[in-house]
């Protein structure tokens, strides 16, 4: 078990079989020391990648990518949900759901910020459906710009998203993949790992 | 001049006499630099004061929040934006309305990560009618915490909230005040500070 497994197990709550709620340490309440953990551990398994730039998307993902941005020494571009009046029209945008907030977001990335020719790695606290990730990619590929990978703090492994983008031929590293939760046990299943 | 108000006169694009873009390295695109010596300032100003929590709101306070957290070695909440079915009804509640995007949303803080005697040093990227962070302060106080004072990347220094907010009794340090901004010349007029 690494690090971010064991403090799932200590930290984490199941609230039903596919809500585990973290915000204990990761997505409300934040534990500083774990966020420069999990970007140096980032760090360790894209640092064979050329990555020129760092992006997330708000809110969530921020807090744990500007470590990952630390850490490579690169920017972090966050996409935004809806369109802010300082924003400029000149813009990629992609359609994303979200699972947990059960709405549709345009999700936004600014085109003075992504350029053809970079290099992307792409940082997310939760991976579900792979919506969000799958709008992240597009908007990555529209600038012509190139995703050196996908790095997902907890990975929900009975859901679909990282069998989709890893079919989609993107390398996807997720610090924990749960395959399976019990709601009355409070029981979290993770998948072995190499 | 310090490095921030430096940086403003640099990479800032005033879109308006109220609307100041610094999204090339603030609130959009991020310098991770910048971010670290804006955690090292506020921890300066701030290190006489028993902080145990810097609370910010999402999205774009998140990534400025996280390196004050990590300089005074205590965790970080950031408010929340609307409900999620992942926050539990157990929560403090403020009304918060958005100069920038024009609209109101709910803020909500988990009851489990604020309590009665923590210290709360409360972080944002701008003030400007000071909506923001009358929702923040009300909520520390509704938990019986203290509020240790706000810590302002950019005040509209034109806008009513830091009158407000320091009318209210609170301190308030803010990295630059803008007193002008002229569209026509770009030009930005800071306030002098101590």
């Amino acid at each position: 078990m690494n690090f971010l497994e064991e403090r799932i197990l200590k930290d984490g709550v199941v609230k039903s079989c596919n809500v585990l709620k973290v915000d204990s340490f990761l997505n409300h309440q934040v534990d500083i020391a774990l966020m420069e953990e999990i970007g140096r551990e980032f760090k360790r398994r894209f640092e064979d990648t050329p990555v020129t730039k760092v992006m997330t998307i708000e809110a969530s993902g921020i807090g744990i990518a500007v470590f990952v941005a630390k850490e490579l020494g690169v920017p972090l571009v966050f996409a935004k949900k809806s369109k802010s009046i300082n924003i400029d029209g000149d813009v990629f945008v992609a359609e994303v759901e979200s699972f947990t907030h059960r709405n549709k977001n345009q999700v936004v990335v600014s085109k003075s910020f992504l350029h053809a020719g970079e290099h992307v790695l792409i940082i997310d606290d939760f991976m579900a459906n792979g919506c969000a990730m799958q709008g992240l990619i597009s908007i990555v590929e529209s600038a012509g710009a190139t995703v050196e990978g996908c790095g997902i703090v907890i990975e929900k492994g009975f859901q679909i998203g990282g069998r989709v983008i890893r079919n989609m031929g993107y390398r996807v590293e997720s610090l924990a993949i749960i395959d399976a939760m019990d709601a009355d046990t409070g029981s979290i299943t993770f998948r072995k790992q190499a």
